[in-house]
């Protein structure tokens, strides 16, 4: 293997679910997010403090993470290239969405799911900034999710983000299950 | 859309690469990770008190993080249901590796790209650790990177985690590149 010291660009984590953060009435798409715990449920996303999300996140005490289909591709590419400093985007983009119940921020009819969180702790890191929210609210298509509310990988294609402007989803035929002894 | 106030398992974000962390002669995947900065160059996993890894973390300065092609993936389930405090995976399943050089960890070698990072930051969220490690080396295939060092959606195919023991790849055939203006 090559190795290297200057780091540059570190892209080998992708590819990555996208998550398109509401607040109040914008949306910007967040590639950098994980879950942070499961008991409180609690999500996190990273956000620059160049962004307009950023301006928002410190005013409210919540926001809303969607996530979409592979064919939504191009709508998360101009949500992710305009500011709602300069644009209503889900007015330009025709973006349909209802309020969240308990945040300030939209949910997106489109989305195949979407957390409600309350913000829970912010951190400062290099030049991000860590939100950590407590879901207290799920919104998910029942004909997507199994049984046990888990995607069904066959009824789902996720938007997946792989870094410059690149989307991928999943190839369906690849699930491989290995059931625990 | 459905909608639900009793959280339980949020599992809507997947899929996800999965990190296979290494610190001293252990490794463990873990499906929750993200970058957190770009400069300096952070990344973050979240790792559970009851994890060997959690042990080791403590008394270590450093950690490595291994990212595997999706032909890997009955290799990463059973290093997700042992417990390096009863085994040593890396001789029970024959996992080629070489020590970082950086920090005290094993680079796999069969893996596409591999950071190693310094410890930077510790904060427990909830039920989990969200450790933050600088990334001081990286290590890559020269052969699966485009002139730029991204991956190339073509050569590799990522080992996804999607819950509950389920893995998946991508379908290369899937790629859209939206040029900014």
């Amino acid at each position: 293997m090559n190795k290297s010291s200057a780091i540059g660009k570190f892209y080998y984590f992708f590819p990555q679910a996208v998550a398109l953060v509401g607040v109040r009435k914008n949306v910007m798409p967040a590639a950098w997010h994980t879950p942070i715990s499961a008991e409180p449920p609690l999500y996190g996303i990273l956000i620059s403090p160049k962004r307009y999300t950023f301006e928002l996140l410190q005013k409210e005490d919540g926001f809303t993470i969607n996530f979409l289909e592979h064919t939504y591709a191009a709508l998360m590419a101009k949500t992710g290239s305009t500011s709602g400093r300069d644009i209503n985007k889900c007015n330009e983009f025709s973006i349909k969405t209802v309020p969240a119940e308990k945040v300030n921020g939209p949910i997106l009819s489109d989305s195949y799911a979407a957390y409600e969180c309350e913000k829970y702790a912010v951190a400062e890191h290099g030049d991000h900034f860590l939100f950590v929210g407590k879901i207290v609210m799920l919104h998910y298509r029942e004909e997507i999710t199994t049984e046990d509310r888990l995607i069904d990988t066959q009824k789902v294609r996720s938007l997946l983000y792989f870094g410059k402007d690149r989307y991928v989803t999943i190839d369906p035929h690849s699930l491989c299950i290995f059931e625990r002894k």
